[in-house]
């Protein structure tokens, strides 16, 4: 795409030095889900793989030229996929991952970066103050940063799912990207624009957590003071300049959606999908429920993008609804 | 294998008649089971595609030689899965499609085979009456009868997945197979035994509903009287002979697990691995928490083989345990 910092070709370059086990993911249509949806809906599944998360694409990408360029340890902050995978894609090839985290996230995620033998410190604030204390980090031990979405081998393994959504035939209608740093929106939304133009290309992001939508409303950077969702893996509050810039060419909306409605969209795909989804994985499906005009009778795919949920809060999400729905 | 009603070259011509939304499935290793397995556990995904199920590979096959042989009709017994996946195969070739089930079979299945637009037809009795019941179809209308495990493409379909299983290096220390009619255990026993001799083929059936694997132990066909298990998908009290003539050949181990050792792996699978799984999808899981000892130190895969569930009961299953366990 003109004028944007990715580049096609890097991104397939990219997909070449990716751990095969994050590459080819199931894509497939779930008529089950249609009834509810009101539209044909097809699922890119980024959760099967061992970190339940599509950042696996991006680190494995980050990981390979570190590896290469002999450098020996790396830090980032994250709200936990980000992290789990550096961790993972790092302990491969020798690198000491440092992952700095809001002691507020989800457990589950910080376990599992424990589990992978990185150094975690967690920051007694949000995900903004990780990124200070990460880039303190950088600076003050000479190791790389890795900045989520600022980083174009983050973009550029995101990306790779692009890749694989425009092989499909026919192409989508639409796809819905949940909308966080902005690396998968804008890696998967280049690549479309570049791949399958006439793919509607659909960012979504909680009405809690909407500050990057708003930018790219304004077209300019506006920061929030605070972040409210459980959609925890896109709950930034100050958008990169250059995402944004990036994201202005090739978004064609980008939408908010209510914690009801994520929620809703978790139950729809536990019951009706089998699929256990992190609230940031079903932002799509949320921004369906809230707007079925929009998408009938079109197909629309969505990619869920997570899975690392805490298991009583998701057992409390996804609870059969007081309305008698299952 | 010499002797067995299988063929490897068939195995791999079978792929390429196969829809490939069921092929190259997720195979990846979780580490996050294994401290609640004792052993290095990959799974193998077979619940990300339109039927969740495996059984797609097979009913492919099939429809596909009964559309090319210009037939316009099929009808096959089913505890769900397969009647499922006929009707997906089916349709998509302009195929008729009846399925046979009990009218005890999981609500969830049932209702997926209707709107797969197939006929259905219940019978008042358990699966061997289905079985009865479609053939009598079969005979009456004059169309082809589908036997799952005994119609040689139901086993070359399922063994399709032995072939990726097959192609990992290094080769897995075991593979642990849900154990129903017996399709997916020969098949995938085959092609391991042929191209990955060293892996240890484990089958696992509910201590509920024994019969293969007491007829593989006693080297012939011993029924019973009834099953009675929560893993509907392997609920079988007569075993084929040829199939056991195959078994015999192939797998290294039949083992028998009681039904809390399944709903405590239907529990790891979704607290841990963040997978929504059917009982037979977990015996694998079962079978490794009734025997810690045999598989410390090793590598062992399982098929996790479909997640059609009907939620109510699931979420009985996964609720936390008295105990406190998460």
């Amino acid at each position: 795409m003109q004028g944007t910092r990715l580049d096609t070709a890097r991104i397939r370059a990219a997909r070449r030095v990716i751990d095969p086990v994050f590459l080819d993911t199931p894509l497939y249509r779930c008529e089950a889900l249609e009834p509810g949806l009101g539209c044909a809906v097809s699922i890119k599944l980024e959760t099967a793989n061992p970190v339940r998360s599509f950042k696996g694409r991006g680190t494995e990408v980050v990981a390979s030229a570190l590896a290469a360029s002999g450098a020996r340890a790396v830090v980032c902050a994250s709200a936990g996929n980000l992290g789990q995978a550096l961790a993972w894609s790092g302990r491969g090839r020798g690198l000491d991952v440092t992952v700095v985290a809001s002691r507020f996230a989800t457990r589950a995620k910080l376990d599992r970066i424990r589990a992978l033998d990185a150094r975690l410190e967690l920051v007694d604030g949000d995900h903004e103050l990780a990124r200070e204390r990460a880039a303190a980090i950088a600076r003050h031990e000479g190791i790389r940063l890795v900045e989520d979405s600022l980083d174009i081998e983050t973009c550029e393994g995101a990306a790779t799912i692009g890749l694989e959504l425009a092989d499909a035939v026919p192409s989508f209608d639409a796809v819905l990207i949940a909308l966080g740093g902005g690396a998968l929106a804008t890696g998967v939304g280049h690549v479309l624009k570049a791949l399958a133009p006439r793919t509607e290309v659909i960012c979504v992001q909680p009405l809690g957590a909407p500050a990057l939508t708003l930018s790219w409303r304004e077209r300019r950077v506006i920061t929030t003071d605070s972040a409210d969702t459980i959609a925890d893996g896109v709950a930034g509050r100050r958008p990169i300049p250059a995402v944004l810039d990036d994201l202005l060419l090739l978004a064609d909306d980008a939408v908010l959606v209510q914690e009801t409605s994520i929620i809703a969209a978790m139950r729809l795909l536990l019951n009706d999908a089998g699929l256990v989804v992190e609230p940031s994985a079903a932002l799509g499906i949320a921004a369906i429920l809230e707007n079925r005009p929009r998408f009938a009778g079109r197909h629309v795919a969505t990619i869920v993008c997570g899975s690392n949920v805490d298991i009583p809060a998701y057992r409390r999400w996804t609870a059969p609804a007081p309305t008698g729905e299952r």
